[in-house]
């Protein structure tokens, strides 16, 4: 397993505020139900309706037992930190944590938790404001396996989809290793890059910097952002296909959904559209890539209609398609492993 | 007309610095050739070897003539600002000039440039870095008309394309707009937005911004960056492809290169190829989309070559084909206006 980038020390405190529902805490969530091993503890405040079932510690206990990073995992409320967040999280510098947020406000910017990290000599880590400089793309093969997932939409499963398949794929043996790109995925795999924050010229080359050369029968599956198809993001698509350099892509779609999330007047494209597109577009870095599955999400769908859908989305694509949380992703393994 | 977003005020003195060669010198070339009318005078330093024919002026005395803006259109050489520009610079901000700049380094990050923009309450414009923040893409359709120039390659015509066409248009009586998407065109527009400096999860919502609402029969006419078919830059044009919605694209390429530019070993896309591709993404966003031209650069070919190259590539798309240097672009107005 390689080293990921930017990495973030673990384990970590889940940092569950006053959080009112579980939508709110679903970064911790999704932290927890991904990571369970890398999660020690959690701290919540008063008025938290959360609980993930771990050890409640506040961050001196926490760094009592060793734990390295207070992960603030919450849905931004508004702009601003709460002041009785940020007491937290200045309490936790204190004890010697670093503070991972994936707020859109800079940690530093709050000049409390800026001088509380100073003091302390602790790391503050903005998921969503890479430090890191990138290089424009420079199109290079790299060695090693790449997986993309892509979506005919934004949150259809595209994270899902790769965490499900990693998992699969470690189950067999093989090397293989989640490639976030989003906020909750940097948090599950320690590091990454959130793509959609890199300055337009260096979107490929930061996809590139994400899968490393590795070993020859190594997977990276990257996490897809976004979608060709959709008017706001479709840039960011495209740059992390180029950069990524997918051998392989499993197309992710929310069986439930036939318009755009964010524009109700816009249809999506159908499976073979979206599927076809992105072949076409990646082809640019990588002529061999190919379709290796789909992966539907149908929480909307009855168990009749999703074993429809299921078989309707494999007999359109000619590639196996799976519900990662009701069938697994296995189907699409054997199909990648069959070549 | 409308006002040119982050608008730089004009006339310009235009710092040639110590230039030794045109190629050096070629966004104040370019500034001087597309708006004579808005550069007052030059400015060089011992050694420069480029004389636009200008008046040759200090900064005291271009202040003294109403001259507003210094216009340091110069290659970087290398990374850093050298010493001698840094006190011309410094010299026109106590002359009471701003200074628009297109270097990689920011004006504000020399403590000397910075300190005698704040003592004298200068500007200072980096339009490699946008001020501005951008809103995510809304994908809402604006009134009046818009034409991208899109392209094989980088570096193939884009933005002399798409003056060319602003030129024309405006001899006929038409309104149109050049609007600006890098560095010489932002200075040749006084204003625009640098699409490739822009964080990617704004890229299509600034491209939105860069040619609002606007009259029935107004033509904004959008300079093209990169390529669909550039492995580094896709992500930029698909971008500012969609948040551009144009009705119209013209296709442009340089008639004496094969491949890409960067990347000797990656052939570039047909012609045939490169407009139906553009056309199919382009029309998520606007699905009226035409090809309505093509332009040449034919530079490096023979006259007899042109010709052919020219012939060929209308018969190919089946639309007018110009090289805007030797023929105009007029053939493509005519063919606009004829629909």
């Amino acid at each position: 397993m390689s080293a990921p980038l930017g990495a973030i020390a673990r384990p970590y405190l889940l940092f569950l505020g006053d959080a009112p529902d579980r939508e709110t805490a679903k970064t911790a969530i999704g932290v927890h139900h991904w990571r369970g091993r890398d999660c020690a503890a959690q701290f919540s405040l008063p008025g938290c309706n959360v609980d993930l079932g771990l050890p409640e510690l506040d961050p001196a206990a926490a760094a009592a037992r060793g734990i390295c990073t207070l992960l603030v995992g919450l849905a931004p409320l508004g702009g601003a930190i709460p002041e009785h967040w940020t007491r937290a999280i200045v309490a936790a510098l204190e004890a010697g944590l670093d503070v991972a947020s994936g707020l859109h406000v800079r940690l530093g910017d709050v000049p409390a938790i800026a001088a509380a990290a100073a003091r302390h000599q602790r790391r503050l880590i903005d998921v969503r404001h890479p430090e890191r400089l990138f290089s424009v793309g420079d199109y290079r093969r790299r060695n090693g396996k790449r997986l993309l997932t892509v979506g005919t939409d934004c949150a259809v499963g595209k994270m899902f989809t790769a965490l499900a398949l990693e998992q699969a794929m470690r189950r067999r043996g093989i090397a293989a290793d989640f490639r976030a790109t989003g906020q909750t995925g940097i948090f599950i795999a320690g590091g990454g890059v959130s793509v959609d924050a890199v300055v337009s010229d260096f979107l490929s080359g930061a996809a590139e910097s994400l899968s490393p050369d590795a070993a020859d029968m190594h997977w990276d599956l990257v996490e897809g952002q976004g979608s060709l198809f959709h008017p706001s993001y479709a840039g960011v698509s495209l740059g992390l296909l180029h950069g990524s350099q997918p051998d392989a892509i499993v197309l992710c779609h929310d069986a439930g959904r036939r318009t755009n999330g964010d524009f109700p007047g816009l249809p999506l494209p159908s499976l073979a559209e979206c599927a076809q597109t992105n072949l076409q577009l990646a082809r640019l870095t990588n002529p061999a890539v190919r379709l290796v599955g789909c992966s539907l999400n149908t929480s909307r769908l009855t168990p009749d209609a999703t074993e429809r859908a299921i078989a309707d989305a494999a007999t359109a694509l000619g590639v196996p398609c799976v519900d990662p949380v009701r069938t697994g992703v296995d189907p699409i393994v054997d199909h990648i492993l069959a070549r």
